[in-house]
């Protein structure tokens, strides 16, 4: 199909194939966002004289289309499309003639992308958070479960002091909330229409930037248009680094249930359903699942990474280097989603080891609870470390089901807060679910 | 002095340099933090009964004073003491004897330093945001002064469409303004008080954490005491992750100014008293100041990323690879606050050479307002676009001035939405003032 | 298909499809290396009597089919066969019934995949050395066709002294050949056969690994089985490394094109086949593949970081993180053949334009060279240096081709030591020639 | 002092204060080379007549005087001397008068501190060698010693199959002796003298290059003077490259011994010397030394991309944000070093426990031997693996000695191949004295 920029001569073949890349497999997920995009921009252009009734009528129809083509995989983008803007101009101007030519009207494929990306990654933070939600709850679930069994507490990969397979899922839980604040913060950041900027230095017409985004349910216009362009990278890099504590999270779990299910620990076991085999060995049940959360956690910090490289010396303005943002933030998206989904999967089915948890907790992870009693009977804390370290080889009996019963200051695990984070899911729910609804009540309005 | 830990023998001396590091230097700036830390604690134990009145008061007292002497650079922390808190401990027990043996009841380093490094974090994301404010009220100031000085937009550093050095200038301020609107939602997110939580798996004795962390003017109590332990580094790298957004947009700020005040374009020139010159070239005039932020933004990055891989593949708990995070965290920090200051010095006194911005706008970066013209007599605008293509080498003259003028809608060059930023400069002002005052007066309030 | 560790339940579906990802896909390219493993193994296994005669030939008539298939692109890899090695496998068993249940013997996928990755980036090292060949040889005809056109050079972005576009791509030149060295250091580095390690802890049977190394072509025999499994990554992010210092070299060569074919330069031209345009703007001829080639170097650069992230904490012997270091290494591979093929391009149908080049010698990059004549009348270099800072704005005429060809110290712009070049293209064109020979001739015999 | 540049304007205090940054401490490590740079370029002034015999050799007299002064650690540089060439070249015209202005005749800082640059890392890469050598060393013994002592090896964090402490250490010992390969091919491609390129474009001048390379024991002139220029960054960051293939290799280690350490493993022991205490866990004995090492991975890592991110988008020529470089590169081979040395001395001190070794060889990690003998007895592999598979729970007894003693093909439990790394260990000896000797014969001829 033509290019837009088509000036009668031929691009060199090889010069083509790589400044498209595969970037029309990639902008597959955008077609959607670019449709709304277009007809928000066509009723703007209506209300402002330069559509008729009529004509945006016709476009507006062609664009709904392509939404549902799209929705049944049978919008294609060819390579020779170059990207999803030109394969959707082509079809207008192919359906809607001349009316298809008056689309490209006072924008620019610059800031096209920009929208598309930007309602894009609205929606991506909505799914990561729909996972988050889900995870949460499978969380709070087995840390009450398992709120009294307990474990030993390790630091230096030495054990330390007893702890409870409770305190740690708590602990997994508190992070994931902590993540959910860091995803609906950098939604409520990113929430901003970037149409209207054309090629970052905006157009002598005067279009109606608000109307845009109020159609497209942005909370407020992204004023400065050169701005807009230099945005872009940034905000996908902020969505990147919430995605970035969020794997660092999962990694952490991984690698703890990777050590907790190893045979010389054996506080864990996964179902044979999430485990895998060996080619050479017979008896091999391997975590491949998790190792490979754990690798792929290295993954979306190259994303990130990449993306933070991509963009730090550029000067102001657009340049063809954005292009190369839209992969690692789409690879990002996805392996978190899919990420949290598994982890997800493998902590609602562990199987806890109880009997193997307690009898890990073996005599000298009492030592500094000794300590502390001396304290209460009037020995200077220094005193009592260094006497019952003196003392370690004959530690009394512990009974550390009693122990962990026994410690319930806040979020000690006597008290393990759990209230407290049964009401954080809630807030992140909702939050959530009107945000969702909010979106999808506008999308429909703009189709409508 | 004698370590906390000591049991009688001499560890390796070159495993004993290893492992402290330089710690002990970047540690000076934690010696305040440690101290506040302590009174809190000391404070929390005389509620709970372990420490008399009078021995909390000896304890005070000693702990302000090495606040005193700390402030005067006074209080050293040798290689042999580890790090701030033996140092401090072994001031206390020489000053207050068996008192001072008592102040490390029912905590561990594990969550001082958490502690410390929080409430630095805290200080210093306020330093940044004053930054911040200075420098987008200069921004504000140039962007208003410079609004109506036409210069060429660029796209593919081509030269593309006509811009603004009030846009340009715009563009960098609302930037700063989302980077404010991430430390304050950084700060939010980490104000939870981590002490309590001791090893990371609490304590047999009855600690009131909620005091602790009014006393210390903490939003709220950090709850799970493992989540604490495994929030080292994520907190941190969270805090780096603002300051890669900063220096991101610093180094195209500089990118920028680098290229403007190069001969070939001459829009900008820095100040003699900010430039350097060349050992062998007699005539260099050198824009280092512009260079060095550039550079100094891959640092902030590889900071970002070093605190990052460091937790990536750790197990839950307390791990000493988290003595390694201290560094970048503290380097991103001061770098960030000083490429501010100087970026915001430079910004302030750089000239705008007018003829030559104007005189840039060469009659081809027209070409699309000329196609606009065309679509608002009635052409298509793709068949206006190849109109104007082909008549290239006739375009019209025209005033860049007027057009800049005319380009009203919201952001254009025309409307900059200036008042705008200066609310929300207000708004990010006034926050940053009332969180500063908040801690000050806390902290005076825990030494009086 | 079967799974090669089947034990008679399913694995969960979204397990499988997570821990298999697109392995399947990127596996396509090692399926010719897979079956010339499969037949040395086979060979050695003859050799050692577990096949016989007739087994073995049963197998490798089988082996070359599918070889045959897959250069057809006829030979597909599922989901559901996990991998290459397991679709090879299952295929044979298909054929041939018993005898593909033998050729498992004594190897595991470990060392499979090792040595398909180790055969791989051999092959790869070449397609990349055949690049660099072919560029150098470019940059070697470019450097001496503009040797004499004088250009200013520049230090701080500024102008400088004088240099030339004949300096500027000698400097290219030599760069690429620095990288050659790289590049076949990290050949003969990983040039050592992995195969006959098994699991990381080789096998009780009196297998011959030296007999599989020659039979494959390799130098050497990796000695020690675990470390085998250790070099996972180590190798590939050696490979990587050489990636990127031809990435960073290419990314230096993009942005000076950039730089020097803008408007405010017109050094260089691109010619229209190497250039797009705007959607919006229709004056606009962008570079887009130089841009495209400095983002992607920090898409290789990532590439790199990624393998070494994943690697960084692991623990001895083989972990399912490995799986991840594929795709990066790949990626990397064919970015840099494809970037170094389109610098190549560009630099071979650069339009220089002379007359700009000569009219941006202006007087102030003559400054040291005066200075420096000074010093040749006696005057000290210091006071010389200050003398002319004070004359600047009375530099006498200078004539830009003179000048550089009077520079005839080793490297200067006068004597660019393009015959030392010309030899070195020479050696690495007749290594790579060598290499490649060998290998093929190997494989031919190993098939045949 | 006086800036070289002084151009009698004074710079702004600020600008001052971040452009030297902590330069002028870094520096302090480049006196020596300095100096030595300084007399050889004198040197050749002789000779091409600048210079008169009476003028070199007061300036060759001064220079020593600096070398001895700094040997004694007496030479300061100033943050008001800028760097190191600042303050050499103002102690010699404080010393020599007029004379000491000459000696920046032809020259500029740029070609300096290249010069210096490489001169250092020449060095440091013969020290890092020295390390390696003395731990390969080391490795050796610890191979040798325990060859015979089995131990599970893992997959996947699994037990797998029968290993031993010998086949590990020979694991280790086998990457080592690959990075002193790596090590050695940076050494002799970074083995180029830059002096001569003055600011990257010669001088007009007939200065001889070969005259000052050969003075410096440089195998040979790096020719293209812009080439040297650009390679600043280049060779820094492949001598990181290398740095980091040691770091991951001893992350590798370091995360095996603490894993290994663990009470539930209790393979090895750490000395108590080489192990810390907790401030609140009497009972604690820390591998605090493997922890730091392996974070330390990180951050040379971080060094190394640093360096990279640092010089991925300039343009040819000196860019002043090549200073930020030098940091980096100098904390990635301190940090090396040391990482090397205090490997050396955990491991030469590492307490092996055999029985705990032994006993951990339960029977599961037989069974694919038992595969394998049955394969011995014409089964199938792939059907023995589905016997064995079956028979799990009721695996034969295996004495673990025998069966590593069994293995003994190429690289297997045994044969380590000991002989072969015992003849590489000498050959990288005699190389690195070879260098070392020739540097150190080379600097006395200069001073002398």
């Amino acid at each position: 199909m033509a290019k837009l920029w088509d000036k009668g001569y031929a691009i060199n073949a090889s010069i083509e194939s790589f400044t498209v890349g595969d970037d029309y497999l990639w902008d597959v997920a955008l077609v959607q966002f670019d449709c709304l995009g277009s007809i928000a921009h066509a009723q703007m252009l209506l209300k402002i004289g330069v559509l008729t009734t009529k004509e945006f009528n016709v476009l507006k129809k062609s664009l709904c289309e392509i939404i549902a083509l799209a929705d049944q995989g049978a919008f294609a983008i060819k390579p020779s499309d170059e990207d999803v803007h030109t394969a959707i101009e082509n079809y207008l101007v192919k359906q809607c003639g001349t009316i298809g030519k008056k689309i490209h009207t006072a924008r620019s494929r610059n800031d096209q992308i920009l929208l598309d990306m930007r309602l894009y990654m609205k929606e991506e933070l909505i799914n990561v958070m729909d996972g988050l939600v889900a995870f949460c709850s499978t969380l709070q679930t087995v840390a009450e479960q398992y709120s009294m069994v307990p474990m030993p507490g390790r630091t230096h990969f030495q054990k330390a002091m007893p702890s409870s397979v409770g305190l740690l899922m708590g602990a997994y839980l508190e992070s994931m909330l902590d993540n959910a604040v860091l995803v609906s913060d950098a939604y409520k950041l990113i929430d901003q229409c970037p149409l209207g900027s054309a090629a970052g230095y905006g157009v002598n017409m005067p279009i109606d930037r608000q109307l845009v985004s109020d159609l497209l349910g942005f909370s407020k216009v992204q004023n400065n248009v050169l701005y807009v362009s230099n945005s872009r990278g940034k905000y996908e890099s902020i969505v990147l680094s919430c995605l970035v504590q969020i794997m660092m999270d999962l990694s952490k779990i991984a690698t703890d249930c990777i050590i907790f299910s190893a045979p010389e620990f054996g506080y864990f076991t996964l179902p044979d359903q999430l485990c895998t085999g060996s080619s050479l060995m017979p008896q091999k049940k391997n975590p491949d699942v998790l190792e490979l959360i754990r690798a792929r956690s290295a993954t979306v910090l190259s994303c990130h990474m990449q993306v933070l490289e991509i963009i730090r010396g550029l000067p102001s303005g657009y340049n063809r280097d954005f292009q190369e943002i839209k992969k690692p933030l789409m690879q990002g998206l996805m392996i978190t989603k899919q990420c949290i989904a598994l982890c997800d999967l493998v902590i609602g089915n562990i199987h806890v080891n109880t009997n193997a948890c307690i009898n890990a907790c073996t005599p000298e992870i009492f030592a500094t609870d000794q300590a502390l009693l001396l304290v209460q009977q009037g020995v200077p804390f220094r005193e009592a470390y260094k006497k019952i370290a003196l003392l370690q080889a004959h530690m009394p009996d512990n009974d550390p089901v009693e122990n962990i019963k026994s410690k319930k200051h806040m979020g000690a695990p006597g008290d393990l807060g759990l209230p407290l984070s049964s009401q954080k899911i809630k807030k992140i729910t909702v939050w959530n679910k009107t945000v969702k609804e909010r979106n999808k009540k506008t999308f429909l309005t703009l189709k409508g």
